[in-house]
C-alpha cells in the first residue's frame, strides 16, 4: 500500500494570485513542503519542488523509523515561478507525468495526500488513474478548496453554522471597505483588515484611530485619525487588498491582547475528528506555537472544540476531505471568535499527525506539551542536530521528551524550527532556554 | 403580524456587477420586482422600485383576496443607477429609512421576505430592528446569499455532494479557460461557457468546433475551428466572462436537445421542503415554463427532485434560508447534470408560492398544469384583463383553470406574462392558442 504526498505548499487556494512573489518567500515555502518527509511511510512516493536535503532526510527518517531508500522522490521541472514550489503548471508536465506513473507502476497507491488538496492535486491524481485513493476529490476539482481557504467565505460559513466571528463584514467596493472599517474606528474600536487569500498574517493589516493598538497577526498597525485618512488609505491600497484581482476584503474589529487559537480537525465522510488545538506564538505574526494551549481554561477549551468541530461540519457536508485548522481569538473577556479556516496540512499538522501521533509513545500523548518555534540561526543542520544530541537535549523516545528539529530553512535563511517536548509548558520553555544557549 | 417584503430584484448576487446595466434590462428587472405583490397578505409593508401601478394591484389582490388598501408601500429615492430597481444603495437612504420605520410602527414583524435574500436585506432588517424575522440573516449579512449564487461556487458544492454536474471545471486564468474549451471541444463536445453571476442565460455562451447546435440557454453559439480560435475568442472576451473584475469562469460540456429543468425548495432551519418542479421554454433563452414538467418520466423525476434536495441540504447546512431553485438538464439518454442553484425568489416563485398554494383550491393543486410564458404584446395590462374576461378565458377559482397574468412588462416593451392553468399540458397549449388569438 502506498501513499502518494504531494508536497504542493503555496498554491493560489492559499496565497491568492500566485505570480509576483519574492523569490525568498518561494524559498521559504518550499522549505515548509519538505515537511512532507514527516509522513513518509515504508515504500511511499512523495512529489517534492526539490529533492530532499541527505541530512533533513535522514533526520526525519531516523526519527520516523521509515527506510529512507525504501522512499520514491520525484520533482517536476521548474515552472513559471521556478523550482522552490510546486505550482500548478509544473504538475502537468508531460515528462514528470511519465516519470511519476512510472514510479507508481505495480504498487497499489491507497491514498493520495496533498499539503492542498486542490484542484491541481485532483488534476493529478486523476491522470495517474489514482482519483479514488484521494478523499474530496470531486470538491477538489471544482475549486472546493478555494471555499475552504477563504477569508471571505469563512465569514458566511461561520455565520451559518452560528459560530461567533468578529463583528464586520465582507466588502466588495472601495465604498463598502471605508464605510465598514469606519463604522467600528467610530465605535472606538481598531479594525483588522484581511485580504480574501493570504497565509500567516501576511494579508492583513490593523488599523486604528487613537487606541495605542499592539500588532497581533498582521505586520502593521495603520493609525487613520479620521474618516479622509481612511478614505486614502483605501484607495492607496485598494490593489493589495483585492489582490489585484478583484477579491472580496474581509473588515473585522480587532480584538488587541488576545489569546490566538485553533483546533484542527481530520475530515473524513463520515466524521470531523479533533487532531488537536494550539496556541500561537506571535511576533507580530505566527512565528510558533504551544499545544496544548496555555491560556484558556476547560470551559474556554471546549468552547473552542465544540464550536471549531461545528464549521468541520459544515465543511464535510459541502464536500472537503482532509485537515482543517479553525481559527481564532479568545478575548481577555473570555470571549471566543472565529476568523478563518485553513483546508489544508498546516503548520501545525506534523505536531499533531506525526510528533504526537507517531514520534511519542502512546502513554505519553496525554502529557507532553510541544513549543515550536522558528527561526533558529544553526551552522547547518546537520551540526544542529549534532550539537543537540551532545549536549543531551534531543527529543528521546523513551523519554517522551526533547527537542526536535521539524524543519530546515537553512536554504532560506540558515535557520531551523524547532520543538521543545515536554512535560509541562515551563519545562518546554526551559529546554528551549537551554537549546538556544547552544546556539547563542 | 406583518411581513416586511422587499422587492430587490437584480441584485449583485444575482447579476454580478450592478453597475453598467441598459437601461431597458433595469426596467424589465423592475417590472419583475412587482410580483412581490403576489406574496402581500393583509397588512403587510412592501418596499418597492417604485409604486405599484393601479391596475396590476387590483389585479393582484383581488385574486389573492388581499384588501389592496390594507397594503403600504415604501419607495426610496432613486440611487446611482436610478429608480428601476432597488439597489443597495437606495436601501441605506435615510429619509427612506425613517418613512419605513414609521409604517413599521406599531406593527410586529414577523417575516422579512426579500427577493434576494443578500446582504442589504440583511443590513435593511438589522436597522429596521427586525433582525430576527428574517431567516437567516446572520449568513446573508456575510454575503452569503453570493455562494448560493455564484455558478462557480456550485460545482465545488454540488460535486461534495456528489450530485452530478456535466464534465468541465472552474477556470480563474485565460490559459485555463483555453486549456478547458479545448479540451471539451477536442473530444468532440460543444461547450457551455458561463460568467460565474448572471441570470436568464444571458452570462452563457455556447462554444462548437463542427457541430451543428441549437443554442439553448444561452444566447449564441460561437464557432472556434481550432485552438487558434479559441485562444482569440478568450482574449477577446476575457473582460466579459470575468465581469471585468477576476471572477471565475465556468467550462462545461454542453449537452444539446435537453429539458431544462428545475426544482424548487423552501429551506428552514429544520427541512428542506419541495416547491415544485417545472421545465423551462427556452428561445433560446428562457421565456417561460410549464409545471409540473413533461418530459421526465416518473424515475427522473423522482431523480431530479431528490439530488435537488441534496443540494438543499448543503446550503441548509451552511446556512441559507428562503427559496432556492436547483436547475438540472435531461439528456436525450436520460442521464441529469445540474448546472447551477439560484438562491432567491426566482420566475417560477409566485407559480408554486401563489398560484397553486393561494389561487387554486386545494382538490385542484394536484391535477392542475401551469403554462407560463412573457412577451404577450397587449394594448395595456387593463385590456388584456377585460378581453380575457370578455373571452371567458379568465382564472376561475371555481374550475381552477384559466389564464392568470403574471407580470406586467408595459412599462419595458408593452407585453405581459401570462400562465394558463388547465387539466393538462395539451389544455394549457389550446387555452394559451386561444389567448394569443385574442391578442393577434
Amino acid at each position: 500500500m502506498t501513499t502518494l504526498c504531494i508536497a504542493n505548499n503555496r498554491t493560489e487556494e492559499m496565497v491568492g494570485d500566485p505570480t509576483g512573489a519574492m523569490p525568498l518567500e518561494l524559498r521559504y515555502a518550499g522549505c515548509g513542503a519538505q515537511r512532507m518527509l514527516w509522513w513518509a511511510e515504508d515504500g511511499d512516493v512523495l512529489v517534492l519542488p526539490w529533492g530532499p536535503d541527505p541530512e533533513y532526510l535522514a533526520y526525519v527518517t531516523g526519527l520516523t523509523g521509515v527506510r529512507a531508500d525504501s522512499l520514491t522522490f520525484v520533482v517536476p521541472p521548474p515552472g513559471d515561478q521556478g523550482d522552490q514550489v510546486l505550482t500548478a503548471d509544473r504538475l502537468v508536465d508531460p515528462g514528470f507525468l511519465a516519470e511519476l506513473g512510472r514510479a507508481l507502476d505495480g504498487r497499489t497507491v491507497d491514498r493520495v495526500l496533498a499539503v492542498s488538496p486542490n484542484g491541481a492535486a485532483a488534476e493529478l491524481a486523476a491522470a495517474l488513474g489514482v482519483a479514488h485513493a484521494m478523499p474530496g476529490l470531486d470538491f477538489a476539482a471544482q475549486g472546493g478548496n478555494a471555499l475552504v481557504n477563504s477569508k471571505a467565505g469563512f465569514r458566511a460559513l461561520a455565520a451559518g453554522a452560528g459560530v461567533p466571528i468578529p463583528p464586520g463584514r465582507v466588502a466588495g467596493s472601495p465604498a463598502e471597505v471605508e464605510a465598514a472599517v469606519e463604522h467600528l474606528l467610530g465605535q472606538g474600536h481598531s479594525v483588522m483588515l484581511k485580504v480574501e487569500y493570504q497565509v500567516g498574517g501576511r494579508g492583513n493589516e490593523i488599523l486604528a484611530r487613537d487606541e495605542r493598538v499592539e500588532a497581533v497577526g498582521a505586520e502593521r498597525v495603520v493609525p487613520l485619525p479620521d474618516r479622509a485618512a481612511v478614505a486614502a488609505y483605501v484607495a492607496e491600497r485598494w490593489s493589495w487588498l483585492t489582490a489585484g484581482r478583484g477579491q472580496r476584503v474581509v473588515v473585522e474589529r480587532y480584538f488587541p491582547d488576545c489569546a490566538p487559537l485553533y483546533a484542527e480537525f481530520a475530515i473524513s465522510d463520515k466524521a470531523v475528528v479533533l487532531s488537536g488545538c494550539g496556541e500561537m506564538v506571535m511576533r507580530p505574526v505566527v512565528v510558533g506555537e504551544i499545544t496544548p494551549p496555555v491560556t484558556p481554561d476547560a470551559g474556554a477549551w471546549a468552547e473552542l472544540v465544540q464550536l471549531g468541530a461545528r464549521l468541520g461540519e459544515s465543511l464535510r457536508v459541502i464536500g472537503y476531505r482532509g485537515t482543517v485548522s479553525a481559527d481564532a481569538v479568545l478575548t481577555p473577556k473570555g470571549e471566543i471568535y472565529f476568523h478563518e479556516t485553513n483546508g489544508r496540512l498546516t503548520g501545525s499538522s506534523h505536531l499533531h499527525d506525526v510528533f504526537r501521533g507517531r514520534l511519542l509513545r502512546e502513554e505519553h500523548r496525554g502529557s507532553r506539551h510541544l513549543l515550536e518555534l522558528a527561526g533558529l540561526k544553526v551552522p547547518s543542520f546537520a551540526e544542529a542536530v549534532a550539537e543537540t544530541g551532545a549536549a543531551g537535549l534531543a527529543f528521546d523516545r523513551q523519554r517522551g521528551t526533547g527537542v526536535l528539529f521539524s524543519s530546515d530553512f537553512g536554504p532560506a535563511d540558515g535557520s531551523v524550527m524547532y520543538c521543545a517536548v515536554a512535560e509541562s509548558p515551563e519545562a518546554a520553555r526551559t529546554l528551549e532556554t537551554a537549546l538556544l544557549a547552544l546556539f547563542a
